[in-house]
């Protein structure tokens, strides 16, 4: 497999982190989020959104949507659950991280950390990131304050979804000090056997 | 089953035409998407999104995310195909829907039709959202240019999600006229067997 990935995107670190635990083998073609020229020759044929992660499978097809990449990578595995109501309720808390979580955190990450030039980050873009991003917060450490992991009992991709970004948080500026039960999940996942961290 | 929605919602409707597919009978219970006091009484306990759709099962269990409740009513039937690519292709494009299709169509119309301030949608945020939405109707058009539905050769669960604001996009004033494979992908989609209409 050969997955098209950039170093600092915790949308790519997502599927790293599965491919780990799973052991698997694959390549990787390094793809800028900063300087995006290029990506349609790059990418136009595999992914018509353009974005990273797309990973192309042994047999040359391609899948992009790093929570859709997850699902086919983890499904029938010990990350997947089997009962259609869990199965359902890893869904919903990956559809909620791409639309309620990671445009607030990641975004505002992006842009304070990575971007190279911050300051364009700044008013009520950033405000508006913030007030977004703990509120997704709000709703995990709600729901964490009574579970050791986001869905049933054990460890599964909708963790490995919402802690991507979660974890590097405070690079886009958010304070995790008064979430502390996403501060113990946090810790929990990450010692997960075969857990990687985002710049190994 | 209990169905906490919004008749103009695009994300609820999609639950409406998968419910009317399927033969299966539900309540409904209104919820406003403009005053939105009062979401966390109603809904609370059920969804900590506050978001509708949220659908109770008959056991009392709820479910939220439009696209998760879309896979779990779905999954089993005719509209969420066997094989496990098809399958994570529907997922694809069900989350490319909730990042780059609905945060721009979806909210462009809300505020221009539904919000009852349109005049508070002007200058940047209503020019980020025309760019967006169309940037994903490009996608949409490309992909659909060569193909009768968006996964295989047969309508599911990613073509319910991607219709629900797509046909509904002229009220938040995007223009379909140079997008003739979307168009004729729309006619495909009201054409099909037990479809309903969002007002229906």
């Amino acid at each position: 497999m050969l997955l098209y990935n950039s170093a600092v995107s915790g949308n790519c670190y997502k599927v790293r982190v599965l491919l780990a635990h799973l052991g698997l083998e694959y390549e990787m073609a390094d793809v800028s989020v900063v300087d995006r020229s290029g990506r349609k020759e790059l990418l136009g044929e595999l992914n018509p959104g353009l974005r990273v992660p797309t990973l192309v499978l042994d047999d040359g097809r391609p899948l992009a949507e790093s929570n859709a990449i997850l699902w086919y990578l983890g499904d029938g595995t010990q990350y997947v659950p089997e009962d259609e109501y869990e199965r359902a309720q890893v869904l919903q808390w990956m559809f909620f991280e791409q639309y309620s979580h990671e445009p607030y955190i990641a975004v505002a990450r992006f842009w304070i950390a990575y971007s190279g030039s911050p300051d364009a980050f700044v008013g009520s873009r950033h405000d508006r990131a913030l007030k977004g991003g703990y509120a997704a917060l709000d709703v995990m450490e709600g729901h964490l304050a009574e579970r050791a992991f986001l869905v049933g009992e054990t460890y599964t991709i909708a963790d490995i979804s919402l802690y991507a970004y979660t974890h590097v948080a405070h690079e886009g500026e958010f304070d995790l000090a008064r979430y502390p039960a996403i501060r113990a999940w946090l810790g929990r996942v990450a010692a997960q056997p075969g857990h990687v961290t985002i710049d190994a």
